[in-house]
């Protein structure tokens, strides 16, 4: 397992109550090095160019070698400036929209210098938030033909598609997994995928394992978001302390198809320490993953062939409470 | 408009508490001469073989007639029975899976013969309950090789794809509207499409105007199912009764896309007649679409281009409460 | 930990679509005889009159005497009939209102006779569907001044509340565990008092631990139903399946508040062997309580005492992945 | 009709994406000279200390004048510093529960200096996210002491609790009307109440109608805040872009038990024109409340306490669309 997260745990986790910050910001240098010491990770995703300019390039390969971490993916930042706020390539301003499709592409070519070769392409603010706001179809062909333009440029990096339901807009434009997927295989190209999110996956009531296999099943599981959730919203939460089987499940249908990408975490921790908050999702999941691991795979596979719950549970039951029988 | 009704509601609808029915269960001759009773009604959806056999269709054919009916659809009823407990086309046991596929070729065969030339093909058994109780790489496929065998049987006949999120399932195989069109573009037959049911969709937090107009892009929206509930569950209300917004939008756009298939009713009316809990959804859509042609079309995609919430939420009130003003 | 069920797993489950029910019915007496075959239930909750009559009451009890097996609770059945379709002590027929007061107090009479000295008040019916259907000012004090004369029928019967925020209506009277706690204090007698059912919890984003130490504190915390869903509906599933944290939470607050009361489950296992599906639950409860006993109470109680989300979930991990390290 | 809002309308409405804010931030003095540009508004609630100190006072009171508003509600802003991260009246900290206090005092203070006579006392902080983070028991003791203790520093200001199930944490100490309730009943001040806001009745499925009238029997509705969702997040939308039959109950009852508080919008209008928002929100209100009183209030109430739902829909039908038939 190749460990990663993006850098937003050690940003003042601003929200819209308060709006000064959980606590003070710091420059991108000192989160590389907070991000360093958690225990087993190996990459950082970095926001461009909210983090860095394509200037600092050289700047952040020094930071990232220093400290012994990879970039796992390059994230163009598109919702977080006034500018976006009617949408990236949906945007209705014609203008905007080439600066999304400019800035795609140069989050590409830097994704490519930093040897992450993928983008994680997440609209949050593409969408709507009243009923009667927008042209649906209009909507549906500027994401195909967006997402189209900037595969094309460069087609040795890979689009990580990343859906979300819903905020900051009440809808989002690719609000499913099922959705982000019919998308890929409409535009059609092979570097055009899609980043799991396994929060954004319960909150749509997606299950991130079935979808795994899908995607898997259509060469587009690219990457994946790690993070847990009540299921209705995202909160980003510790991995591992709300939601369990399905992690379980997601673990064991990993392994099974050969998933050998990043596990790449995705939290807000408002009110917790931030490296402390990483380290235990990676501790829950290394702990869940020997659990998935302790089952006999060969009867697990002739249960789910026969739909069987009963015996699926109580092979669950005896790996996890191995201890405790 | 045509409109249109399955004949559940004259059933006893029975739920799991109150198992024996909330009325007397009555014959499918006296459901046919009842939803004849309703103001405006032109068909009726008949589920076959639970409302009646194959060697009585030629008695169908006149009990519509004589009540001046049409067939909407033909619906293969393949959740009713025990026996399809753990699915239809994805069930684990080979002759099952065989059975719903000869069921569902029957179901086109009559459907063709009725007039009604199509099939609306809803897997309510088809999923799962628990984590880890199946294999989702096998679900699709069987998914994509069934709808294929049975598409392929009468290319005259249209397969509409109903998406539910849950229920009888906690999952279904076909949760969403975006999952049908997704499994439709992968069969990749022109008669292979969807029934867009409304309440199916907020179920799922998917708008239907936005999945009519994405549905019709693909040339796949085939049908259309009424009915309301509060976005959390499948009630099967009557029309208009708690979503107002969403299905002003839906009627708007399903005049600028020239939908010309049925507006077909899918109600669970328990404590109310039947005929009037039927006859206040055909009125209440029929105001709203009066509400939807007042608006100025030019007005609201001009609107629409760029976003404009405020001036659209301005305009339905305006054509909504042209007489409060 | 004395464990208990209902018998409805027993019955055919039978639900709004397989209306024939997923398994054959059986009598009272092979109901009970398959429970007592469940490897650590202590007792059973019976509906009344739906399961028996008064007349059969010393039948029931040599059932329950040669089964080795104790009453837990009797539940009046007041939402199984077409009768109860707008409630029972809320209905707006006076003299259903006046049977369903009468059923109840049988029902203690009962509750006293087998042992049990408690019932279980579900109001399944009691509600309403849709906007404008009600004056919930009546149905707030039919609510007081019902459960008012049934508490006073006997002190020594405990009347335990149980909420559920809808179905089979859209809006149940008794929506929330607050509410119940509400309307038990508004009563203001001591045998009146909450039945506090985990999955309908769940459904009503209410957790478990919080509100039985609430109603502890409020001395109403009379009865437990444990079963398990998604939090978005009350899918009556195995216990410990889907949800894990909030057992563990509950499981170590009932511990700290000297909960002695039944632990009964409340499932409706449509495909699964009933048997085994209870055994799974009280299985996974008994371990998770060895987890939670597994934590040090002293340092748990310090860390929440400073709200310290990190601590608890290493405490958490380390106790749960024991073996895992 | 009296008309309020609150000024949040007119800050830069940041949430934790777009965290340089949606439109520039601007003066308490020209906030309120906005709002004033309303039509229809007559009255602002005021956040203290956020947009002003204690010896501002003086200098707001001008601002009213000069704009010819009244004051209707003073909020002590619990929410918005770091410092409240863990609650106010439920903090861990001894000395922050003592500072929440002080200021939710000296807001009553100056809610009695301002002519408003009334508090909003929303704890967006106090609360929990992740399971086994807080000791419930206690919880509900502070919040019992602590409100009681401000209730008591002047009997002649109203305390108007605000529930919300959740944010900014996943699960708020006064989730629920219900719960409002039941802490202001075992208080038991008459100066201690509810601002019943409709959004977050919503989000946690109570019925603001059925909440409004159970509220005023116990003589405890002080306060009304309007805004609209899609009932599974508090988006503090334009009021009836999306509810419009639960608006329409709610003003139905509430002209029927007498209500004479303020109407207050809090919305949270991200990229729409604020005063335009908030505008919209009042005329959409006073349509629907037109509606409501084109009711026959004697059928209406006839119809309701026979549980008639399909004379009401009629009703609400013939009313709203009384130039579409």
């Amino acid at each position: 397992m190749k460990w990663s997260t993006n850098l937003i745990p050690f940003s003042p986790c601003i929200d819209r109550f308060c709006t000064g910050g959980y606590r003070p910001p710091i420059s991108l240098k000192e989160r590389i090095e907070l991000a360093a010491q958690i225990d087993g990770l190996n990459g950082v995703e970095l926001h461009y160019p909210s983090l860095f300019r394509e200037t600092d390039v050289p700047r952040v390969k020094d930071y990232l070698k220093d400290n012994g971490l990879d970039c796992s993916v390059v994230s163009p930042a598109l919702s977080g400036e006034a500018k976006w706020q009617n949408g990236s390539l949906t945007n209705p301003d014609e203008r905007i929209r080439a600066d999304a499709i400019g800035l795609i592409k140069e989050a590409m070519d830097i994704a490519k210098e930093l040897g992450a070769n993928r983008i994680n392409l997440w609209m949050g603010q593409d969408g709507y938030d009243y009923p009667l706001q927008v042209d649906h179809g209009r909507i549906w062909e500027l994401l195909v033909e967006g997402v189209n333009e900037c595969a094309r440029h460069n087609p040795q990096v890979k689009i990580c598609l990343e859906s979300k339901l819903k905020e900051p807009r009440t809808h989002s434009a690719l609000g499913s997994i099922a959705k982000v997927l019919l998308l890929a295989n409409t535009v059609g190209l092979p570097n055009v995928g899609a980043n799991l999110d396994t929060g954004h996956a319960f909150m749509a009531y997606e299950n991130p394992a079935e979808w795994a296999v899908i995607l898997h099943k259509h060469n587009r599981l690219f990457h994946l978001h790690l993070n847990d959730n009540y299921g209705d919203w995202d909160w980003d939460m510790v991995v591992g302390t709300v939601h369990f089987a399905e992690f379980l499940e997601l673990l064991f249908w990993l392994r099974q198809i050969g998933y050998d990408g990043w596990y790449s975490l995705d939290q807000f921790p408002t009110r917790e320490d931030p490296r402390k908050a990483l380290e235990l999702s990676i501790r829950n999941v290394k702990a869940m993953d020997q659990v998935a691991q302790g089952l006999n795979a060969k009867e697990v596979l002739a249960a789910v062939r026969r739909h069987d719950a009963i015996s699926t549970i109580d092979q669950i039951r005896q790996s996890l409470f191995a201890t405790y029988k």
